[in-house]
Protein backbone atom coordinates (compact mmCIF):
# COMPACT_ATOMS: atom_id res chain seq x y z
CA UNK A 1 0.00 0.00 0.00
CA UNK A 2 1.40 2.99 1.05
CA UNK A 3 5.02 3.19 2.33
CA UNK A 4 4.29 6.16 4.55
CA UNK A 5 2.43 4.00 6.64
CA UNK A 6 3.86 4.55 10.57
CA UNK A 7 0.80 2.96 12.90
CA UNK A 8 -1.39 0.15 12.41
CA UNK A 9 -4.35 0.39 14.57
CA UNK A 10 -5.90 -3.01 15.44
CA UNK A 11 -9.81 -3.40 16.53
CA UNK A 12 -10.03 -5.46 19.07
CA UNK A 13 -13.20 -7.42 19.29
CA UNK A 14 -13.50 -9.60 16.35
CA UNK A 15 -10.56 -8.56 14.83
CA UNK A 16 -7.61 -10.22 17.88
CA UNK A 17 -10.30 -12.38 19.49
CA UNK A 18 -14.02 -13.86 19.38
CA UNK A 19 -16.73 -11.28 21.05
CA UNK A 20 -20.30 -10.91 19.05
CA UNK A 21 -20.43 -14.60 19.03
CA UNK A 22 -20.90 -14.59 22.86
CA UNK A 23 -23.57 -11.52 22.69
CA UNK A 24 -24.99 -13.87 19.94
CA UNK A 25 -25.01 -16.84 22.67
CA UNK A 26 -26.15 -14.92 25.68
CA UNK A 27 -29.17 -13.07 23.34
CA UNK A 28 -30.15 -16.76 22.03
CA UNK A 29 -30.54 -18.06 25.98
CA UNK A 30 -32.12 -14.91 26.90
CA UNK A 31 -34.61 -15.80 24.14
CA UNK A 32 -35.04 -19.30 25.07
CA UNK A 33 -35.82 -17.54 28.85
CA UNK A 34 -38.34 -15.16 27.38
CA UNK A 35 -40.61 -17.96 25.57
CA UNK A 36 -43.47 -17.77 28.22
CA UNK A 37 -43.50 -14.32 26.95
CA UNK A 38 -42.39 -13.69 23.49
CA UNK A 39 -41.15 -15.63 20.37
CA UNK A 40 -37.89 -16.19 20.04
CA UNK A 41 -37.27 -13.50 16.96
CA UNK A 42 -39.66 -10.80 18.74
CA UNK A 43 -37.30 -11.00 21.40
CA UNK A 44 -34.63 -10.30 19.55
CA UNK A 45 -36.21 -7.17 18.17
CA UNK A 46 -36.89 -5.86 21.53
CA UNK A 47 -33.77 -6.22 22.29
CA UNK A 48 -32.48 -4.51 19.37
CA UNK A 49 -34.78 -1.80 19.79
CA UNK A 50 -33.78 -1.35 23.39
CA UNK A 51 -29.88 -1.47 22.95
CA UNK A 52 -30.43 1.21 20.42
CA UNK A 53 -32.39 3.70 22.36
CA UNK A 54 -29.79 3.35 25.42
CA UNK A 55 -26.69 3.71 23.41
CA UNK A 56 -26.53 7.44 24.17
CA UNK A 57 -26.43 6.61 27.43
CA UNK A 58 -25.09 3.47 27.81
CA UNK A 59 -22.72 3.49 25.31
CA UNK A 60 -21.23 -0.22 24.14
CA UNK A 61 -20.24 -2.74 26.11
CA UNK A 62 -21.31 -5.85 28.36
CA UNK A 63 -22.55 -3.66 31.25
CA UNK A 64 -24.81 -2.03 28.68
CA UNK A 65 -26.44 -4.86 27.10
CA UNK A 66 -26.95 -6.35 30.50
CA UNK A 67 -29.09 -3.47 31.34
CA UNK A 68 -30.70 -3.51 27.85
CA UNK A 69 -31.53 -7.12 28.55
CA UNK A 70 -33.47 -6.10 31.59
CA UNK A 71 -35.23 -3.14 30.62
CA UNK A 72 -36.44 -5.69 27.50
CA UNK A 73 -37.32 -8.56 29.58
CA UNK A 74 -39.24 -6.37 32.06
CA UNK A 75 -41.02 -4.66 29.06
CA UNK A 76 -41.82 -7.77 26.94
CA UNK A 77 -42.98 -9.45 30.04
CA UNK A 78 -45.34 -6.77 31.01
CA UNK A 79 -43.38 -6.67 34.20
CA UNK A 80 -45.07 -10.43 34.50
CA UNK A 81 -41.08 -11.47 34.79
CA UNK A 82 -40.22 -13.03 38.19
CA UNK A 83 -37.17 -11.00 40.07
CA UNK A 84 -35.11 -15.06 40.19
CA UNK A 85 -35.27 -14.64 36.19
CA UNK A 86 -33.95 -11.55 36.33
CA UNK A 87 -31.25 -12.85 38.79
CA UNK A 88 -30.22 -15.57 35.76
CA UNK A 89 -30.03 -12.48 33.40
CA UNK A 90 -27.59 -10.89 35.66
CA UNK A 91 -25.44 -13.84 35.60
CA UNK A 92 -25.54 -14.42 31.99
CA UNK A 93 -23.50 -10.86 31.84
CA UNK A 94 -21.73 -11.70 34.53
CA UNK A 95 -20.73 -15.04 32.61
CA UNK A 96 -19.74 -13.14 29.89
CA UNK A 97 -17.53 -10.65 31.43
CA UNK A 98 -15.47 -13.93 32.89
CA UNK A 99 -15.63 -15.76 29.17
CA UNK A 100 -11.61 -16.89 28.64
CA UNK A 101 -10.35 -14.48 25.48
CA UNK A 102 -10.05 -16.60 22.00
CA UNK A 103 -7.40 -15.33 19.80
CA UNK A 104 -8.43 -14.87 15.90
CA UNK A 105 -6.32 -17.86 14.18
CA UNK A 106 -3.66 -16.39 12.99
CA UNK A 107 -3.49 -12.62 14.85
CA UNK A 108 -0.20 -13.54 16.25
CA UNK A 109 1.72 -14.80 13.60
CA UNK A 110 0.78 -11.23 11.96
CA UNK A 111 1.90 -9.18 14.98
CA UNK A 112 5.25 -10.62 15.32
CA UNK A 113 6.05 -10.21 11.76
CA UNK A 114 4.76 -6.62 11.98
CA UNK A 115 5.86 -4.97 15.33
CA UNK A 116 9.41 -3.99 14.54
CA UNK A 117 8.08 -2.29 11.44
CA UNK A 118 5.20 -0.36 12.29
CA UNK A 119 3.66 1.01 15.96
CA UNK A 120 0.90 -0.87 16.44
CA UNK A 121 -2.04 -0.17 18.70
CA UNK A 122 -5.25 -1.03 19.51
CA UNK A 123 -8.12 1.43 19.09
CA UNK A 124 -11.33 -0.06 20.20
CA UNK A 125 -14.46 0.61 22.30
CA UNK A 126 -16.81 -0.58 24.92
CA UNK A 127 -15.91 -1.21 28.91
CA UNK A 128 -12.74 -0.02 29.53
CA UNK A 129 -11.92 -2.35 32.43
CA UNK A 130 -13.36 -5.12 30.32
CA UNK A 131 -11.05 -4.51 27.35
CA UNK A 132 -8.13 -3.73 29.62
CA UNK A 133 -8.86 -7.43 31.20
CA UNK A 134 -9.53 -8.98 28.20
CA UNK A 135 -5.96 -7.55 26.18
CA UNK A 136 -4.13 -9.14 29.63
CA UNK A 137 -5.74 -12.16 29.17
CA UNK A 138 -4.75 -12.39 25.83
CA UNK A 139 -1.39 -12.33 26.28
CA UNK A 140 -0.87 -9.49 23.08
CA UNK A 141 -0.10 -6.63 25.40
CA UNK A 142 3.77 -6.66 24.55
CA UNK A 143 2.91 -6.36 20.42
CA UNK A 144 1.28 -2.83 21.30
CA UNK A 145 2.54 0.54 21.75
CA UNK A 146 -0.63 1.47 23.62
CA UNK A 147 -4.28 0.47 23.92
CA UNK A 148 -6.79 3.37 22.98
CA UNK A 149 -10.02 2.64 24.31
CA UNK A 150 -12.91 5.12 22.83
CA UNK A 151 -16.44 5.71 23.56
CA UNK A 152 -17.42 5.65 20.10
CA UNK A 153 -15.57 5.23 16.99
CA UNK A 154 -16.30 8.13 14.61
CA UNK A 155 -14.38 10.68 13.13
CA UNK A 156 -14.12 13.08 15.35
CA UNK A 157 -12.61 9.91 17.87
CA UNK A 158 -9.90 9.50 15.27
CA UNK A 159 -9.25 12.76 14.34
CA UNK A 160 -8.75 12.93 18.38
CA UNK A 161 -6.19 9.89 18.03
CA UNK A 162 -4.39 11.33 14.71
CA UNK A 163 -3.57 13.99 17.35
CA UNK A 164 -2.39 12.40 19.95
CA UNK A 165 -0.51 10.13 18.24
CA UNK A 166 1.07 13.45 16.79
CA UNK A 167 1.07 11.85 12.99
CA UNK A 168 -1.18 12.76 9.67
CA UNK A 169 -4.15 10.21 8.61
CA UNK A 170 -1.83 9.26 5.48
CA UNK A 171 0.40 7.22 7.85
CA UNK A 172 -2.65 5.79 9.90
CA UNK A 173 -4.22 2.15 8.49
CA UNK A 174 -7.11 0.48 10.51
CA UNK A 175 -7.64 -3.17 10.83
CA UNK A 176 -11.24 -4.26 11.66
CA UNK A 177 -13.86 -6.07 10.89
CA UNK A 178 -16.19 -3.18 10.73
CA UNK A 179 -16.40 -1.05 7.83
CA UNK A 180 -18.85 1.62 9.67
CA UNK A 181 -16.43 1.74 13.34
CA UNK A 182 -12.85 0.77 11.85
CA UNK A 183 -12.96 1.57 8.09
CA UNK A 184 -15.38 4.50 6.66
CA UNK A 185 -14.38 7.30 9.48
CA UNK A 186 -10.63 6.02 9.00
CA UNK A 187 -11.10 6.70 4.94
CA UNK A 188 -13.12 9.80 5.42
CA UNK A 189 -10.30 11.63 7.76
CA UNK A 190 -7.68 10.21 4.43
CA UNK A 191 -6.21 7.24 5.90
CA UNK A 192 -6.46 3.47 5.37
CA UNK A 193 -8.15 0.68 5.65
CA UNK A 194 -8.46 -2.79 5.92
CA UNK A 195 -11.38 -5.00 6.43
CA UNK A 196 -11.47 -8.13 7.80
CA UNK A 197 -14.62 -9.33 7.80
CA UNK A 198 -16.15 -11.35 10.57
CA UNK A 199 -18.27 -14.70 11.11
CA UNK A 200 -21.07 -12.61 12.95
CA UNK A 201 -21.20 -8.92 12.66
CA UNK A 202 -23.76 -7.50 14.74
CA UNK A 203 -26.83 -6.05 13.32
CA UNK A 204 -25.91 -2.48 14.60
CA UNK A 205 -22.36 -2.46 12.66
CA UNK A 206 -23.84 -3.51 9.48
CA UNK A 207 -24.39 -1.54 7.08
CA UNK A 208 -26.15 -1.29 3.90
CA UNK A 209 -23.78 -0.46 1.09
CA UNK A 210 -20.96 -2.84 1.22
CA UNK A 211 -18.91 -1.34 -1.82
CA UNK A 212 -16.39 1.03 -0.83
CA UNK A 213 -14.53 2.21 -4.00
CA UNK A 214 -11.38 3.75 -2.58
CA UNK A 215 -7.69 2.89 -3.54
CA UNK A 216 -6.96 3.46 0.35
CA UNK A 217 -8.83 0.17 0.91
CA UNK A 218 -8.95 -3.46 0.83
CA UNK A 219 -11.25 -5.90 1.63
CA UNK A 220 -9.03 -9.30 2.82
CA UNK A 221 -10.61 -12.92 3.85
CA UNK A 222 -8.07 -13.69 6.55
CA UNK A 223 -6.39 -11.78 9.05
CA UNK A 224 -3.19 -13.17 7.62
CA UNK A 225 -3.53 -11.45 4.48
CA UNK A 226 -2.61 -8.50 5.93
CA UNK A 227 1.11 -9.24 6.12
CA UNK A 228 1.76 -9.68 2.18
CA UNK A 229 0.12 -5.97 2.72
CA UNK A 230 1.91 -4.51 4.81
CA UNK A 231 4.50 -6.28 4.76
CA UNK B 1 6.14 23.41 46.45
CA UNK B 2 8.55 22.13 44.05
CA UNK B 3 9.54 24.56 40.82
CA UNK B 4 10.06 21.33 38.80
CA UNK B 5 6.51 20.21 38.20
CA UNK B 6 5.12 20.01 34.76
CA UNK B 7 2.09 18.45 34.98
CA UNK B 8 -1.31 19.14 37.34
CA UNK B 9 -3.56 16.34 37.05
CA UNK B 10 -7.36 16.90 38.55
CA UNK B 11 -9.32 14.31 39.80
CA UNK B 12 -12.98 14.84 38.23
CA UNK B 13 -15.65 13.28 39.83
CA UNK B 14 -16.09 15.71 43.49
CA UNK B 15 -13.00 17.88 42.38
CA UNK B 16 -14.57 19.19 39.39
CA UNK B 17 -18.01 18.80 39.66
CA UNK B 18 -20.25 17.00 42.18
CA UNK B 19 -20.49 13.60 41.90
CA UNK B 20 -20.99 11.70 44.83
CA UNK B 21 -24.15 13.75 45.75
CA UNK B 22 -26.29 12.23 43.25
CA UNK B 23 -24.89 8.46 44.25
CA UNK B 24 -26.14 9.45 47.83
CA UNK B 25 -29.13 10.90 46.96
CA UNK B 26 -29.88 7.61 44.41
CA UNK B 27 -29.14 5.48 47.57
CA UNK B 28 -31.45 7.05 49.45
CA UNK B 29 -33.98 6.83 47.09
CA UNK B 30 -33.13 3.06 46.67
CA UNK B 31 -33.57 2.50 50.38
CA UNK B 32 -36.90 4.16 50.13
CA UNK B 33 -38.18 1.35 47.78
CA UNK B 34 -36.99 -1.09 49.45
CA UNK B 35 -38.69 -0.28 53.27
CA UNK B 36 -41.05 -3.05 52.41
CA UNK B 37 -38.31 -5.75 52.49
CA UNK B 38 -35.74 -4.24 54.91
CA UNK B 39 -34.88 -1.24 56.83
CA UNK B 40 -32.72 1.63 55.41
CA UNK B 41 -29.46 1.23 57.01
CA UNK B 42 -29.06 -2.29 56.66
CA UNK B 43 -30.24 -1.88 52.85
CA UNK B 44 -27.15 0.34 52.83
CA UNK B 45 -25.12 -1.94 54.04
CA UNK B 46 -26.12 -4.42 51.17
CA UNK B 47 -25.60 -2.02 48.82
CA UNK B 48 -22.06 -1.72 49.61
CA UNK B 49 -21.19 -5.40 50.12
CA UNK B 50 -22.65 -6.06 46.34
CA UNK B 51 -20.63 -2.82 44.76
CA UNK B 52 -17.29 -4.17 46.68
CA UNK B 53 -18.09 -8.12 45.78
CA UNK B 54 -18.90 -6.92 41.75
CA UNK B 55 -15.97 -4.14 41.37
CA UNK B 56 -13.59 -6.63 39.70
CA UNK B 57 -15.73 -7.53 37.40
CA UNK B 58 -17.74 -4.58 37.28
CA UNK B 59 -15.42 -1.32 37.92
CA UNK B 60 -16.55 2.14 38.69
CA UNK B 61 -19.11 4.26 37.74
CA UNK B 62 -22.99 4.51 36.92
CA UNK B 63 -23.51 1.55 35.03
CA UNK B 64 -21.81 -0.44 37.40
CA UNK B 65 -24.05 1.00 40.37
CA UNK B 66 -27.01 0.50 38.58
CA UNK B 67 -26.40 -3.56 37.92
CA UNK B 68 -25.59 -3.88 41.84
CA UNK B 69 -28.68 -1.82 43.09
CA UNK B 70 -31.14 -4.26 40.96
CA UNK B 71 -28.58 -7.47 42.17
CA UNK B 72 -29.39 -6.24 45.94
CA UNK B 73 -32.97 -5.68 45.63
CA UNK B 74 -33.92 -8.63 44.58
CA UNK B 75 -31.40 -10.45 47.17
CA UNK B 76 -32.77 -8.83 50.01
CA UNK B 77 -36.17 -9.29 48.77
CA UNK B 78 -35.79 -12.91 48.46
CA UNK B 79 -37.03 -12.45 44.89
CA UNK B 80 -39.97 -11.06 45.84
CA UNK B 81 -39.38 -7.44 44.66
CA UNK B 82 -41.95 -6.77 41.55
CA UNK B 83 -40.43 -6.30 37.82
CA UNK B 84 -42.21 -2.91 38.05
CA UNK B 85 -39.98 -1.95 40.57
CA UNK B 86 -37.21 -3.02 38.90
CA UNK B 87 -38.20 -0.86 36.35
CA UNK B 88 -37.98 1.88 38.56
CA UNK B 89 -34.61 1.31 39.80
CA UNK B 90 -33.11 1.18 35.66
CA UNK B 91 -34.64 4.74 35.71
CA UNK B 92 -32.63 5.85 39.05
CA UNK B 93 -29.99 4.96 37.41
CA UNK B 94 -31.21 6.62 34.06
CA UNK B 95 -31.40 9.66 36.14
CA UNK B 96 -27.63 10.17 37.26
CA UNK B 97 -26.60 9.78 33.41
CA UNK B 98 -28.68 12.72 32.79
CA UNK B 99 -28.00 14.86 35.45
CA UNK B 100 -26.60 18.17 34.64
CA UNK B 101 -22.85 18.97 35.87
CA UNK B 102 -22.45 21.46 38.80
CA UNK B 103 -18.92 23.02 38.98
CA UNK B 104 -17.27 22.80 42.26
CA UNK B 105 -17.03 26.00 43.15
CA UNK B 106 -13.99 28.36 42.37
CA UNK B 107 -12.59 25.57 39.89
CA UNK B 108 -12.83 27.74 36.95
CA UNK B 109 -11.07 31.31 38.47
CA UNK B 110 -8.33 27.83 39.25
CA UNK B 111 -7.68 26.45 35.66
CA UNK B 112 -7.69 30.07 34.39
CA UNK B 113 -5.04 31.06 36.59
CA UNK B 114 -2.91 27.56 36.37
CA UNK B 115 -3.36 26.95 32.29
CA UNK B 116 -0.93 28.64 30.73
CA UNK B 117 2.38 27.47 33.26
CA UNK B 118 1.53 23.81 34.24
CA UNK B 119 0.36 21.07 31.69
CA UNK B 120 -3.47 20.57 33.05
CA UNK B 121 -5.14 16.86 32.89
CA UNK B 122 -7.76 15.34 34.27
CA UNK B 123 -6.80 11.92 35.50
CA UNK B 124 -10.63 10.08 36.54
CA UNK B 125 -12.19 6.45 36.75
CA UNK B 126 -15.52 5.48 35.94
CA UNK B 127 -17.64 5.01 32.74
CA UNK B 128 -15.82 6.28 29.54
CA UNK B 129 -19.09 7.69 28.12
CA UNK B 130 -20.27 9.53 30.92
CA UNK B 131 -16.97 10.82 32.11
CA UNK B 132 -16.40 12.50 28.24
CA UNK B 133 -19.72 13.97 28.29
CA UNK B 134 -19.55 15.27 32.18
CA UNK B 135 -16.28 16.95 30.46
CA UNK B 136 -18.28 18.50 27.33
CA UNK B 137 -21.22 19.54 30.13
CA UNK B 138 -18.86 21.07 32.32
CA UNK B 139 -17.30 23.17 29.80
CA UNK B 140 -13.97 22.88 31.25
CA UNK B 141 -12.73 20.92 28.39
CA UNK B 142 -10.67 24.17 26.91
CA UNK B 143 -8.36 23.91 30.10
CA UNK B 144 -7.62 20.49 29.96
CA UNK B 145 -4.56 18.67 27.63
CA UNK B 146 -6.21 15.88 27.80
CA UNK B 147 -8.50 13.53 29.74
CA UNK B 148 -6.91 10.19 30.86
CA UNK B 149 -9.74 7.77 31.68
CA UNK B 150 -8.37 4.74 34.32
CA UNK B 151 -10.48 1.43 34.93
CA UNK B 152 -8.70 2.27 38.55
CA UNK B 153 -6.06 4.67 40.39
CA UNK B 154 -3.38 2.37 41.63
CA UNK B 155 0.23 3.18 41.22
CA UNK B 156 0.28 0.84 38.51
CA UNK B 157 -1.98 3.02 36.46
CA UNK B 158 -0.15 6.21 37.73
CA UNK B 159 2.98 4.83 36.17
CA UNK B 160 1.67 4.39 32.96
CA UNK B 161 0.46 7.23 32.86
CA UNK B 162 3.53 9.00 33.63
CA UNK B 163 5.06 7.05 30.73
CA UNK B 164 2.84 7.71 28.58
CA UNK B 165 3.43 11.63 29.79
CA UNK B 166 6.99 11.36 29.49
CA UNK B 167 7.85 12.55 33.31
CA UNK B 168 9.43 11.51 35.92
CA UNK B 169 6.92 11.19 38.88
CA UNK B 170 8.95 14.76 40.49
CA UNK B 171 7.25 16.68 37.88
CA UNK B 172 3.64 15.47 38.31
CA UNK B 173 1.23 16.52 40.92
CA UNK B 174 -2.50 15.44 41.83
CA UNK B 175 -5.00 16.96 42.84
CA UNK B 176 -7.87 15.15 44.22
CA UNK B 177 -10.79 14.43 46.93
CA UNK B 178 -9.91 10.60 47.73
CA UNK B 179 -6.63 10.45 49.39
CA UNK B 180 -6.69 6.60 48.31
CA UNK B 181 -7.34 6.93 44.92
CA UNK B 182 -5.90 10.55 44.02
CA UNK B 183 -3.02 11.35 46.93
CA UNK B 184 -0.85 7.84 48.11
CA UNK B 185 -0.66 6.42 45.24
CA UNK B 186 0.79 9.51 43.58
CA UNK B 187 3.13 9.91 46.65
CA UNK B 188 4.16 6.16 46.41
CA UNK B 189 5.49 6.72 42.82
CA UNK B 190 7.35 9.91 44.30
CA UNK B 191 5.29 12.19 42.96
CA UNK B 192 3.53 14.90 44.76
CA UNK B 193 -0.56 15.50 46.34
CA UNK B 194 -2.54 18.43 47.12
CA UNK B 195 -6.12 17.09 48.81
CA UNK B 196 -8.59 18.61 48.86
CA UNK B 197 -11.41 17.18 50.60
CA UNK B 198 -15.02 17.07 49.82
CA UNK B 199 -18.43 17.32 51.66
CA UNK B 200 -19.22 13.15 50.84
CA UNK B 201 -16.83 10.91 50.32
CA UNK B 202 -17.92 7.31 49.39
CA UNK B 203 -17.18 4.27 51.81
CA UNK B 204 -15.28 2.78 49.42
CA UNK B 205 -12.47 5.99 49.07
CA UNK B 206 -12.37 5.93 52.88
CA UNK B 207 -9.37 5.04 54.65
CA UNK B 208 -8.56 4.80 58.45
CA UNK B 209 -5.36 6.75 58.58
CA UNK B 210 -6.14 10.43 57.16
CA UNK B 211 -2.53 11.67 58.44
CA UNK B 212 -0.17 11.89 56.22
CA UNK B 213 3.37 13.05 56.79
CA UNK B 214 5.28 13.73 53.75
CA UNK B 215 7.29 17.41 52.37
CA UNK B 216 5.28 16.13 48.95
CA UNK B 217 1.78 16.21 50.52
CA UNK B 218 -0.65 19.14 51.35
CA UNK B 219 -4.21 19.38 52.68
CA UNK B 220 -6.17 22.21 51.89
CA UNK B 221 -9.84 23.27 52.30
CA UNK B 222 -10.78 24.50 48.92
CA UNK B 223 -9.99 24.41 45.11
CA UNK B 224 -8.98 27.95 45.19
CA UNK B 225 -6.76 27.29 47.77
CA UNK B 226 -4.40 25.23 45.12
CA UNK B 227 -4.00 28.46 43.65
CA UNK B 228 -1.52 30.14 46.43
CA UNK B 229 0.77 26.37 46.63
CA UNK B 230 0.72 26.36 42.80
CA UNK B 231 1.41 30.00 41.71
Amino acid sequence: MNSNIRVVGFDADDTLWDNEIFYKETEQEFCRIMIPFMNTEETSKELFKTEVQNMGLYGYGIKAFSLSLIETAIRISSSEIPASTISKIIELGKAMLRKPVNLINGIEDVLKILQGKYKLIIVTKGDLLDQEKKLVKSGLSGYFHHIEIMSDKKEDNYKSLLNHLDIEASQFIMVGNSLKSDILPVLGLGGYGIYVPSDTTWLYEQIENENIESEKFVKVKSIRDIIEILH
